[in-house]
């Protein structure tokens, strides 16, 4: 099957990470196809950023009407619904992805995101999603999405602070990390805090691919019926 | 003060409907600029549409930077946070606007608008809002947008009767018509059915003089804070 | 347009200063006609001072058949319901209206009120209203409402303790000032924590001119049909 | 012990049908005293009749500091907040009591009531104390409180039509009748429609002594601090 | 009336400290029935515990037909639904039977348990009651169940920090002692702290009492009709 | 992968239709263990069965320590927070799987199961999972599980009917079918209706398998610490 990954950022190396980790997960037999708009913001941090990748976005998508599922690779699930309106195919955001496995592996989660300007958008997809109950804490780190990229910052130490704070004060049994550019501290994070760390990018892979073997579609009832 | 009011859709015609809607109840000071954007959508039901229309909604409000407050004349108050981003003057979606007075003057609202499409990005914002619960139904007439301006059209008795079953099914004490082209069947409804039948257009209007002439502004922190 | 605005305890002082910062917001035709029962409490902290002042306030809006829309200028926006039930016109309190601009300006608000004993009363009205989602804190400064006319108390202080509080601990984006008796702090506390700081007060007095000019009227079907 | 019963209507008729109801399941050492106010409302049908008979519910309770706990046998459990805040007896709405009891015996329940006028009254009161997502209809009979007295009345009925709709179409597991003058109607209901049918006035006063047995008080803190 | 107490796990010693508790609240004409399972766990600490206790609670209710109500003695309220679909008498158990009482005579209460593993399970039973709105915080005081019968033990010590932080941190009026094994502490916690500590077993116990008193029982349509 | 499918009533020949089912869908290395208790209900339809299969369930999976993920064949989902306690391996009940994945595929679902029984522990788990806000009905159709397996019955027309109406009355743009009974009806409904028809056991299943793959495991924190 093919699957489109969509980073809606312009930032080709973390589109380049994204799909790299998408890869590593995939089944044999998937075929990873990650692309980012050649217009819009560099980073996605806040409801200003999502508008502007719509439109490129929304391209990408109907470029490619032979992917067999598509995922948006940006941890507000930006433009998710817009796309489920031109698609039957499944289709999950990354913060989707993440929640809904952080729900079936713990009682209540906490979500530990890039920059503060992030939480609010992320508190009405869980409230939209239904899963804000299960959520203990949207927690904002401070580091910034590109500053993640950057190895000489000090990005792991103060998540890791933040995941300990979770733990201790959310009581959380769990962790979403709020950022596609988080993937690479899930292994590392989980063995030192003794919680299951979850990551948005392999989530919406493996949850994808699974909706396609099982021919699940996105509904074209409703709100997502179609435009045209 | 002055008011930008935008139709995020292309349609000039509706744009000139709302801006004399909202001529009509300005103070006297009051200078209203209704504009829609050159390019996107000719209306706008549901989540694609609204996508869509992001990029010229934002492009007219970063051309206006003298408005003292900006109302989203589009019932799903497409693109709202995100403005909110960017100007920390008062910022209202007709929709937004509506469900607040609808609050104030009843115990619980319905809401009658154009297609079942749109039901659901109306729901969620209600929900985002806090509403959701004052709300007791948003029923979908079926009627849709531009069949509004055909004056030919059944338009009005459909949606008269839908009124009718929100009052009886719903428990509703007041109603809030759920699209911009709806604004002239207002006064003739509200007599026919005996409670408060409220327009978002002169709704949103009202309440940005208001806030402008409180000194009251949008806030620049948390999600709202400026992106560059 | 007459506005009548009623302060519900019996201190003369507190509504002349009411009065005063409604004529100050008001348009150049509203005239503000500010009253207090003649019997009753000299404040209201709680359900019980609520009650008592109940009998009084009613029957001002019973002897004054000719305003265009009704204040009720106390936090706990004691006898709404029972006020609306008896007059088609606008009718607000000043806890209600606060609410719902901060919900209009920020993704999330906190109220800075007086005492503890008040708390468990404002929390039950934003449930009532469904603003409670938006509301991330109901926060006791612990000074009296006659405390706040004493220059030389340290009210101000204290009060702003709190707002910071608020900012930091609650994530809140705007701040509501939970009493008529705080209205002069607004614009110095706004100004020290850069964020929107709302009285109440003329927030209600700005919502009912509006709903006047809109012809915007109390429903009279359910909850507040006439009781006669 | 000693339990004030409070008609807060002034229909003399009806406070001793209440009182001789409670008399019937008291406990062999309590003492029922059932009163009325002189002044005020006949019968309590919505938000205005509530405010206008606080005043003289109150003075009964400061008259009987003796009792041992309170009964408001009012349907709209009016007062119940203000009450609670000059007792730290046990106090108890017959709303409140009946819903208690319906939420032990039932997945969900119903509730049958008088007017559509205090519908929402008694939907807000659901929603204070938690118990509205346990209620899954609040209907209205249209049979006014008084004419519940009249036996040449259809109320019974009526009311049964309305219990037969509550379990056919709301799925209701029981009902809780909505007003002190359907208590006679318990137990022919009951038998009838094969679901628990419950009295408030009955579960209030079996609430109040338990408490008193147990030495239960309410809370000296918070929302019902004495106000003096 | 005979009243079943069922301690659902198999500690001897604990069954007769509950039975003890039962009978000293008891009417003069209760005959206090208490009983534990031959096998199961020895203390029941949240999900993997209550699963195992199950066949022998139901076991002894089917073999006591006669019993005219049924309480289960267990925190947790393991089993209350299946039991409810085999008996039409009342049956409560004591969390429920606490957390209605403590909704009764406070604004908000806090819990206080014994181990971190037992509050999901909590949280989860007081949003199936409806009451988790009324509940700010359910704490865990890291004491085992079995430790609150070592006199030498520091449990007293430790649980009375815990309800001082639920006053001062949640704002809690009211305590209700989230396990049958800290029923001794009540009187002296509800002095030392000076609001209401609820015990959850004589809360049941009395309850119960009135509900066969008052000829109320559980439903048997919808999710309690019995199996066979 | 070993995959544990265990069919928590004691009727073989529906545990002989769940593992068809699953191995139908399974991944070419996962093996699919199906099995039930041999002693126990022969179906589960409500809160008395779900209470008695716990123990042979619990056995089940205690015997097979080398599964590496574990489905919990019954829409009730039962025991599935007790089998997290003892195992950190992926865990998933058919109604959870079922909602999840209706969740990602639709703005809104219903629930077609068999008897009304059923319909209030569906309900339950629903809200503890947060998703009762998504799903907009829980519908008996009145077909007992075990009619299910009888080809001459009026089954999958009854059942069809139901779905009619959850689109029709409900707005429903998806269905979970409520039993583990209906899996081979998913694709003639899909089809019929125009909408996804979704089968918890192959959606349990694919899930279970994406989590081994992705090295997700259930959280040994808080509520699923292990009990020993």
């Amino acid at each position: 099957m093919q699957l489109l990954v969509i980073n809606p950022n312009t930032t080709a190396s973390m589109t380049k990470k994204i799909g790299d980790a998408a890869m590593r997960v995939a089944l044999p037999d998937t075929e990873i196809v990650a692309l980012n708009p050649m217009n819009g913001p560099a980073s996605i941090q806040g409801y200003y950023d999502e508008a502007l990748c719509l439109a490129g976005l929304l391209e990408i998508v109907e470029e490619h009407p032979k992917a067999d599922a598509i995922v948006i690779a940006c941890f507000d699930d930006t433009g998710l619904d817009a796309v489920r309106c031109i698609s039957d195919k499944p289709v999950l955001g990354i913060g989707e992805a993440g929640y809904h496995f952080a729900s079936m592996l713990s009682n209540k989660f906490s979500v530990v995101t890039t920059l503060a300007r992030s939480v609010p958008a992320l508190e009405h997809n869980l409230m939209k999603y239904g899963l804000a109950a299960r959520c203990v804490g949207v927690r904002a780190s401070d580091v910034p999405v590109l500053e993640l990229e950057n190895p000489a910052s000090d990005a792991r130490r103060i998540i890791s602070e933040e995941v300990a704070k979770a733990i201790a004060e959310d009581h959380a049994e769990a962790i979403v990390l709020g950022c596609a550019g988080m993937a690479d501290l899930v292994e590392s994070l989980s063995k030192e805090h003794g919680l299951p760390v979850i990551d948005g990018v392999v989530s919406a892979v493996g949850l994808c691919e699974t909706m396609v073997r099982l021919n699940l579609k996105t509904t074209t009832l409703g709100g997502y019926a179609a435009p045209f």
